[in-house]
């Protein structure tokens, strides 16, 4: 598979984090010729934070996940690339159990303190054999670079995807470090993809739950691919405290309102890199809602543009048919009145007022679509509720790599 | 645009309607070389029902109809094929008013009684002046064929669509013929695309539009392309009470079962022609949900299956992926239980009780997914709910229609 033509020039620098230790290993789930399990170690005093995927069908790894976040702390994290082992029985549930008891008693804690997440085909029960065998190589092998580990949790991803951020927190600066995977089954309002963080900040395990779920709701609940979402999806944030920084409580504590904007500009950054690597993406679609009656009715009508396969194939044609976004709009089931909505590509109004913008200048409209980076502003012209969701258009990549993709 | 592969072999044969004369003019609303403006006229005394689109931004066209339809009564009906005139501000109004007030002249009736239909590209207001030309062309035109009413109508359509169905009211048959035509934003939960439904029956205006009610929510709402809702969607219905029965006035006279039955066989004839022409679509798809908490959960799960991308991909690859159909019956929102779920293709069950069937027989599920009409059933085991709705599979051909369609 092709990079994605909007993929970044290159993975970024991203610093060690102190108290996180990767490695990678090949479990051999598929017959790919490549490392498939990735392995972090964290050490003791680890916090941890999650969101997971909202279907009703989840993988055994989330409800592991599920179960063991309460608790707040972590260990080690292991993620599986090729087999989702999701809707597998009882096998999936005694595979995760194998797992996570066998890391347990290497590393010597509790079976809770391991998390652990697999991506790839539904319905195949992931190999235990396998991943024991994994799992002990991983245990082996030498230190790995934040590349490796963003390319080994991999699955149809064309590039790995990473980001870094940083906070002051009392004088004490904390590194963040984020990597993640998907390109497809992505959609909205919910934690998406496999996604990884890692920060040296001592914060307590509520806290930084409180403060991933708001980056989440700016951030991966703002992506969208193709509407569809995954079993297994899961967000992962791991603390360790390395930093030395006075623990953070609560989010009036100094400092806290740092670290709450540096997760949510690395949550961006990373859920941003997803839709860059969409299934078939050729180009990159931001679409912002104006004057909706409150943030979540805006919210819900960019998802509902975003997810319209008309507008997304309008914009891979290069077509400024705005009149797509107005059905769109209409289908959203939010409050909306035709004669007040406005429409924009870049920074041509081609729509106002209920109609088309007599004579407006097509020139520059048809140069921002000839572009990578789409812009689509709709004005509801009702109230303050704003929204900005991001996706990429629909192509002939999509179905080459969706009706041929093996089961 | 080549026929749709999943077209009916011919046009069917349909009888006239007593009490309705068709007609079809040339307005030259777009450059195609064909009748684009199809005119009905009505005897005194026809009652007529509608459903329109949800969207909350629709045409003219449907805020005239939405007016019109609680008087009940109809002289005429317009409908032009190349400019939907949805979203032209005052203009698209004038359009709507004027075409009405000639045909009204012209028939010597209210201007309530004339209904008026839209389709084509959003933005363009409809000009005033070709349509008073085509109205003036189609009152002097001979009586149309059904066939040529059909294919008058069509947009993105490969085939022309019609249907006909009949009922015994006290010892009186009534004959029922119905025209539709939409193979793009077409979605699901309301009145879909644009169809005319014309019987000979003699009934009330309040009993017609309760059946039609009833008979859409087993037929143009269980269908979906792509999820999109146009702005002009209309399904209207008149009767013209020439077949001499004793009118209906409640669904408990004798007869009235008869004629609903008739007419929603009617709706569901049409409304799955509308998904044979699916733009692109290679697949007839018909999903049934069964063991769901209610008839309407049942019908949101087969939605949410209809409307993935992934599933809908999977089938266009003939790919027997029930992992995809997994995933779409989790994102739904609905009641579901992972280990009750079962699965199957065509006869074949292919997963049950939360996992793969072991060793299911794949050579008849691939032959199954080779064919044309495609089954897919999914069991929740957890009530008697129930639905059955129908789409067809995501191709390059979708693509190529809808990125390339001129705004």
């Amino acid at each position: 598979m092709d990079r994605s033509p909007l993929a970044p020039a290159s993975f970024p620098d991203l610093p060690p984090i102190a108290g996180v230790r990767i490695a990678v290993a090949r479990a051999g789930y598929k017959t790919w010729d490549r490392a498939d399990l990735t392995f972090a170690a964290f050490d003791e005093g680890t916090a941890v934070a999650g969101v997971t995927t909202k279907s009703r069908c989840p993988s055994p790894e989330v409800e592991w996940c599920r179960a063991a976040l309460p608790l707040g702390q972590a260990r080690a994290l292991v993620v599986n690339a090729g087999n989702s082992n999701a809707f597998t029985g009882n096998r999936g549930r005694a595979a995760v159990e194998a797992i996570t008891a066998r890391v347990a008693g290497a590393v010597r804690c509790k079976p809770s303190d391991i998390f652990v997440a697999s991506t790839g085909v539904i319905g195949v029960p992931l190999p235990i054999d396998k991943a024991e065998a994994g799992i002990d190589a991983v245990l082996q092998a030498p230190e790995a670079s934040w590349e490796e580990a963003a390319a080994t949790i991999m699955t149809t991803d064309t590039f790995a995807k990473g980001a870094r951020a940083s906070a002051m927190i009392g004088g004490t600066r904390v590194e963040l470090v984020g990597i993640i995977k998907g390109s497809g089954m992505i959609a909205p309002d919910m934690a998406t993809m496999l996604g990884f963080i890692f920060t040296d900040a001592a914060i307590a395990p509520g806290l930084l739950q409180a403060m991933l779920d708001s980056a989440n709701r700016q951030s991966f609940s703002c992506i969208t691919v193709d509407g569809d979402t995954s079993t297994s999806d899961t967000v992962l944030a791991f603390a360790t405290g390395k930093a030395g920084n006075p623990r953070l409580e609560s989010i009036d504590d100094a400092g806290a309102d740092a670290l709450q904007a540096a997760l949510t500009e690395l949550c961006l950054d990373l859920a941003q890199q997803v839709v860059r690597d969409g299934e078939g993406a050729s180009k990159f679609i931001a679409i912002t809602v104006e004057g909706a009656e409150s943030d979540a009715s805006a919210q819900r009508i960019g998802m509902s543009i975003a997810n319209s396969p008309l507008v997304k194939t309008a914009i891979a044609g290069e077509d400024a048919n705005w009149g797509r976004v107005v059905m769109a709009v209409g289908k959203a089931g939010e409050p909306a009145e035709r004669d007040r909505l406005s429409i924009r590509f870049g920074g041509t109004q081609v729509a106002s007022g209920g109609l088309a913008v007599e004579g407006y200048d097509e020139a520059p409209v048809a140069a921002h679509l000839k572009g990578k980076e789409i812009e689509i502003g709709v004005d509801l012209g009702l109230g303050d509720g704003r929204a900005t969701v991001w996706t990429c258009d629909l192509t002939h990549g999509y179905i080459s790599i969706n009706a041929d993709y093996r089961s």
